[in-house]
């Protein structure tokens, strides 16, 4: 089932194993941590946009008692890398890949919409050699507008968005969200040690939901002494 | 010099004490985080606004080279108290403290402001029992959006604010602030310990600035044992 250039890596939960490819996109951290703090509860259908190989729908597919799970992806090479991985895990009557633009896909339908999507505006630092890395990592298929648009747009009225980001665009996140009816519910960053700044946040909002934001004490990487936090170890392995 | 009910403090900088007194104000350590937290240059003229007994101006013009420290007060008791605070420490020179409305007083004509502004919305939480205490606490006399309009009316362009506040307001000050012209610099939230949440927040902002927010790693009050950090310890003995 692997196409030349891909590899298939263990993911350490239920058995679990994904296709990846360096050339096109491999999952980081980000996902990880995403699909740990965005919750799916029992009988909630779960979108995932801009879900390159997958991963954050597979792996909340274990996680959690959702009805479905699904995700989009606008590149033909990684949606069709991801079904291959739903067939290889024999999870593909759980979990649906979507081919499609965020941008016009769908209406409202979805409890639960995660995303992590591309971080860098178009312009801002160095751009990936090959176009499907540059794609996954700058607003060249999708803006933050579009992703958050989009959420509004997929979700019924109080779903729950979850998106991981830079915190350099926290400003923009907050009034990206207002524009478009969502109350930021829950922020958490990311940093690598504890005296280190964050270099990711996790922000949860709420459909036409009620303003209320709980920032949360920071989630940290590494220990004193290089190695992952007791927390970290437990979004991994647990 | 002292009214009754109030006592005489040590600021445990260049020997400056501060009249303070708990039925109308006692200054709290978000003040001294705030003092710390802002940066007057050489030559560069502050205010404080919501200045409450002085604190600020007080801490800041031992603290940096700034050509001139003023607060503005609306409360007439503590304004008063302010100002023989000044006087006890001979600074009356270098600090001025004015009995006025932010809401109206004054135009662009400050490199630095500063506010420690009432956290509470009116109506969210305990009222004080007293009228002086709600004052400072509640949004009673200046809502954010008078402290940070305040702030644009009197910064010069491309001049710094900076502010404490609650982190639960975060989404609103972000929006207040790009309101009023100010681009965020600097966000540093403040944590009891490094496991609980933040309880507070300390900004900066541009105004008339481009954006680039950077997020600084939390400061922490207590370590482990519930002692001071070494930071801590230095902002207020170094």
């Amino acid at each position: 089932m692997l196409a030349p250039g891909e590899r298939l890596d263990d993911l350490h939960r239920d058995g679990l194993k994904i296709i990846q490819n360096p050339k096109f996109f491999c999952f980081g951290m980000d996902a990880v941590l995403l699909s740990d703090f965005a919750k799916v509860h029992r009988g909630q259908r779960h979108l995932d946009l801009c879900t390159g190989n997958g991963i954050i729908p597979i792996l909340l597919s274990a996680k959690s008692k959702g009805a479905s799970f699904a995700g989009i992806e606008i590149q033909e090479e990684l949606a069709d890398m991801a079904n291959r991985s739903l067939v290889l895990n024999g999870i593909e009557d759980r979990v649906k890949i979507i081919r499609a633009d965020i941008k016009t896909f769908g209406s409202e339908t979805f409890d639960i919409v995660t995303a992590n999507p591309p971080y860098m505006p178009v312009g801002h630092g160095a751009q990936s050699p090959t176009d499907a890395l540059a794609i996954a990592r700058h607003e060249i298929a999708c803006t933050l507008d579009d992703v958050v648009a989009a959420a509004a747009r997929l979700l019924v009225s109080k779903g729950r968005f979850y998106m991981v980001h830079r915190p350099a665009r926290l400003a923009e996140i907050f009034a990206t969200l207002a524009t478009h009816g969502f109350a930021a519910k829950v922020l958490r960053f990311v940093q690598p040690n504890i005296s280190r700044p964050p270099n990711l946040l996790l922000i949860s909002s709420i459909k036409e939901g009620g303003a209320n934001l709980v920032i949360q004490a920071p989630l940290v990487i590494y220990d004193e002494d290089g190695n992952y936090t007791k927390e970290l170890r437990g979004i991994y392995y647990d």
